[in-house]
């Protein structure tokens, strides 16, 4: 099928013709489609029966541009292969935690996947000071087994490179290295930040030691091909609610270092935790919820290792190392000793990445909606000003870092200092 | 046309029909073909004409099968891709460093070069205590050139990741990964040493912190895409003579460290610098030609270095760092700061590959030249036992290498401690 951009018309035709849905939309009679994506990057339809809305899919296909900044640019339509490879993946390595898939057209640019009616993207409902009690398990399940499992550690060298080939996404890598490393910390016309922090984001793009240390982190990013990493992996990629989570929108899932996707998790509730010092007025709730997202914090982290290291341990079949390369006295502390230093390694990366994305968000093109949405720029600025000290001490001190209490340790110090009063 | 292996007939035949060649073999009518391969991998046929061998082309063919350790596998002929990308790669790289290309042929896995008639494998001639004038100046250039543009520190992030698909060489990689890596430091029945020296091989397979090092370099090796680099380059891969130097076989090309590259240079002039412990009994013979070695070794670095660092601040285009990130007060220097560290690290990786591939030749299956043409099995022991404890050396103390020096200091202290008598 030749491409063409779907409507609401055309994508009911669209999956009323599809034989793999025939389980899923029994009945097509009623199929109803409506359009709610932001209409920058990608059509999202959501097509369900209107005489039983539980008999529904999301079709999402790309358009040929990208709309940002005010401007447009054509973006290649091949993020959607991407999105749909690693879509398949995930749900072949963590299945429950990535929406199903149903149907995906190459040439079309669009899959078709499981609608989660009953889940909303994240960061709204931890501004609203939500709890989410299977959260810490279900994200550190979803990266100890779609990074290991992907990795030198799990797949033979051949595997594992063949794999890596199908992943070779530059132009999705690219908007990472400009977005994520590059522009926010230097003249750039797209750059956004409030003008209360004009004097903070000026001394970044000064603080050479701080240039330096990001630019090391993007030769990381560039060069590292540890495993599939989602590499967008933010509190607006995953869908929750009190049971359930899912993980979606991997388009730019490339081989990278595993720390990118682990540091954007705790990044993003370390901005989550700033924000409250505007979203929640009341000084003994926010502590409350302060507490419990930096306890997240701590626990996505020690989960993380925990499963990552069982995982390795019980499935070490991949090229790095044969379990025979182990076989001698006193090996197998040896190998422990190697994952330990391999995990240790993913946390220094963690905080290098997660500390880079944190300043990112407070100078470059993409912020973030749980300090957006704060309307005062006064208090707004509280909560920036923060996230540049944070941000910079976790890239700057990433090699030191010798256990997840230290990230936290950096938070309540700067928080502390801050000595921020009721609002 | 569809793959034969080619005999002395059918590849006169073959080059008397490439119109690329009516140049170089203007008078077709007298050519003849001699096979001078070893017959493991490839088929090798010079080609010239009997009235003027100055008419005259090197023929090399993948056959579809490695010949190793008495056995037989089947190998994909496709590295004779990865050689000719690479040929030619190098070609517009470093001209005058590598064998012309003049024709290559996919379906027949061969490639046309150069003859170097007048140049020799460099493994002999250094056994032989010849000098090289001009080997320092080109094999520092051929590095410098070859891994600085195509790095991202010279091509976009696109256009890298671009030629690193071309270069994904899953099968070639494999043999470095098991046989640089991994058997040599555990039971695997192609590994071969010398008996004299087994209770050092056995110490080395028990060393839990070395092997961790070298599990640790080997991870280094799977995932750091910095450059197209040659992953082979030892001296059985540059041919010399007085004025020329050409680097080739480049079968095992892949987007790799630098540091490989660099570092099987350095460890291949301390293997042969070793080797003369036999080969020149004469103490003062000896000590002058290990001094030129060790000269050579220093220098080497050094000049890679300072090209690599001159070729970067001239052409720094790439995607890791535009010239306007570092456009600040002070930000000249930290440019220069950002480029010493990035080449120092190039170093740390050297001494670690450097020493991994040193410790492999002295107990894998690939051994090298310089040390098993030693007859007398004692003598050759000295050099390997030597070998081993530099090797190791440089691999735990990689860290904190802080200069080529440092290398040359490890090479002087082991052998001063080994205090070698005249044989």
């Amino acid at each position: 099928m030749t491409y063409q951009a779907l409507d609401s018309k055309s994508a009911v035709e669209y999956v009323k013709n599809c034989p793999a849905l025939a389980n899923v939309l029994p009945n097509p009679e009623n199929l109803v489609a409506k359009e709610v994506g932001d209409g920058n990057l990608n059509l999202v339809f959501i097509i369900e029966n209107s005489d039983d809305p539980k008999q529904s899919v999301v079709l999402k296909q790309a358009l040929p541009y990208l709309r940002v900044a005010g401007d447009s640019w054509p973006l290649t339509r091949e993020r959607m292969r991407f999105e749909t490879q690693a879509l398949l993946k995930h749900n072949e390595l963590a299945p429950g935690l990535v929406p199903l898939v149903y149907e995906h057209d190459e040439d079309m640019s669009l899959v078709i996947m499981e609608y989660l009616r009953e889940l909303e993207i994240m960061r709204k409902p931890l501004v609203e000071r939500q709890k989410f009690p299977h959260f810490v398990d279900h994200i550190s399940t979803f990266m100890a087994r779609s990074l290991f499992f992907t990795s030198d550690l799990y797949l033979t060298g051949v595997a594992k490179k063949e794999l890596q080939a199908k992943f070779i996404n530059p132009h999705m890598c690219k908007i990472q290295e400009d977005f994520v490393f590059t522009n926010p910390y230097m003249e750039s016309p797209e750059n956004n930040w409030n003008p209360e922090i004009d004097a903070e984001v000026q001394a970044v793009r000064a603080n050479g030691e701080l240039k330096l240390a990001l630019a090391e982190m993007k030769a990381g990013f560039m060069t590292s091909g540890q495993a599939l990493i989602h590499s967008d992996l933010h509190t607006g990629s995953i869908m929750v609610n009190e049971t359930d989570t899912r993980v979606i929108d991997p388009e730019f899932a490339f081989f990278g270092p595993m720390g990118f996707d682990v540091g954007a998790i705790l990044e993003n509730l370390v901005l989550n935790y700033l924000s409250h010092y505007a979203h929640t007025p009341d000084p003994d709730e926010r502590a409350e919820y302060q507490a419990y997202l930096l306890e997240m914090v701590r626990d996505v982290w020690n989960e993380f290792a925990r499963k990552f290291d069982a995982v390795w341990a019980e499935n070490n079949c991949g090229e790095l190392m044969p379990t025979q390369y182990w076989n001698f006295s006193g090996g197998e502390q040896i190998f422990a000793e190697f994952r330990r230093r391999y995990i240790q390694n993913i946390l220094h990366d963690a905080a290098g990445h997660g500390g880079s994305k944190m300043l990112r968000r407070m100078m470059g093109i993409v912020n973030v909606w749980d300090i957006t949405s704060i309307e005062d720029l006064q208090k707004r600025a509280v909560c920036e000003r923060l996230a540049i000290k944070i941000g910079s001490r976790w890239v700057l001190e990433r090699g030191k870092i010798s256990s997840v209490d230290d990230l936290i340790r950096i938070v309540a110090e700067e928080t502390k200092a801050a000595d921020i009063r009721h609002s």
